[in-house]
């Protein structure tokens, strides 16, 4: 008897997922000029509405794919107008919150650099880092990222500050760094 | 018989701007080493709240001062939910839009480069573009800078984009702008 595969989407490559969701048409992209990097953006950690607009940045700087915690967003009315159809040409995955740690397994053993935005001893400042071709971003709101999956990434990142106020906005601060992964 | 001067706040300097309008305690500030740079934004054109979380961008970059259409937005919940009290420790101005060419003409005859974000045939790559020590930057929303107020600027600046979408959200266009800035 036949078993039917149960099937993780994000367990396939990108294009292989592009293909399975049907969210972003190929080749009308290409025909348009557009080029994928190797940037993926995690946004799963991120549950504010307002800072999935990061939807409209990462295709505008051409990151290979955005990952949210639903796909369900992309039929949030809000949603819809932050990303001013943006959802359409870049390819989104989900990725549950707990399916995070074998999810940057996966992409660690296909050569991924796991980069997440944080204040450590060892971080690296914006202004100086080169980022690999291959660069997984790990995004976070303002409590930080998990310890479990803090200790999974190659390099932390940090924004130079000036100001009395700490912390960035997460859209921002992934703004910030997908610019300069593309500068 | 006394004649009442009419006093229009812009007119004056930052710090006399700042003792007047009472919202930063300087001393205070500069015990904490926050320094004031040159840069002033100006966001009399941004009418979308949402878009005023710049106020939080603007502290942390160490802006010189944040111009809004209003002062009011400083009383808005929204305002202050996305500054998260950023409004206390950065300069904040009031020039109407109708007041912005003679604003924009006093800090020319002050020595500032007014920079808009737009993609013109004259336009820099902000990939390349230095900005002079005393920059006044104007933003708008998406249907562009007036024409009134485009013949005013000393430069343009755009972001190198990739993607099939065009424009960026203002705040983060801002927020490179102003990293850029710093950099």
């Amino acid at each position: 008897a036949e078993v039917q595969k149960k099937i993780t989407p994000w367990r396939l490559g990108i294009q292989e997922q592009e293909a399975e969701l049907q969210l972003v048409p190929p080749q009308r992209a290409a025909r348009l000029g557009k080029l994928h990097g190797a940037l993926l953006v995690v946004a799963s950690l991120i549950d504010k509405p307002t800072n999935l607009g990061l939807c409209r940045t990462c295709e505008i700087f051409g990151a290979s794919a955005l990952v949210l915690d639903s796909l369900r967003h992309v039929n949030d009315k809000h949603f819809q107008s932050l990303s001013v159809s943006s959802e359409l040409w870049l390819p989104l995955l989900e990725v549950k919150p707990v399916e995070l740690t074998d999810f940057l397994q996966v992409k660690k053993s296909e050569g991924y650099c796991i980069v997440g935005v944080e204040q450590t001893a060892n971080s690296h400042s914006l202004q100086y880092y080169q980022f690999p071709e291959k660069t997984l971003l790990l995004l976070n709101e303002r409590e930080g990222i998990p310890a479990n999956l803090l200790q999974m990434l190659d390099v932390c990142v940090e924004i130079p500050q000036q100001g009395v106020i700490r912390s960035l906005n997460v859209h921002v601060s992934a703004a910030l760094l997908i610019w300069e992964y593309t500068r």
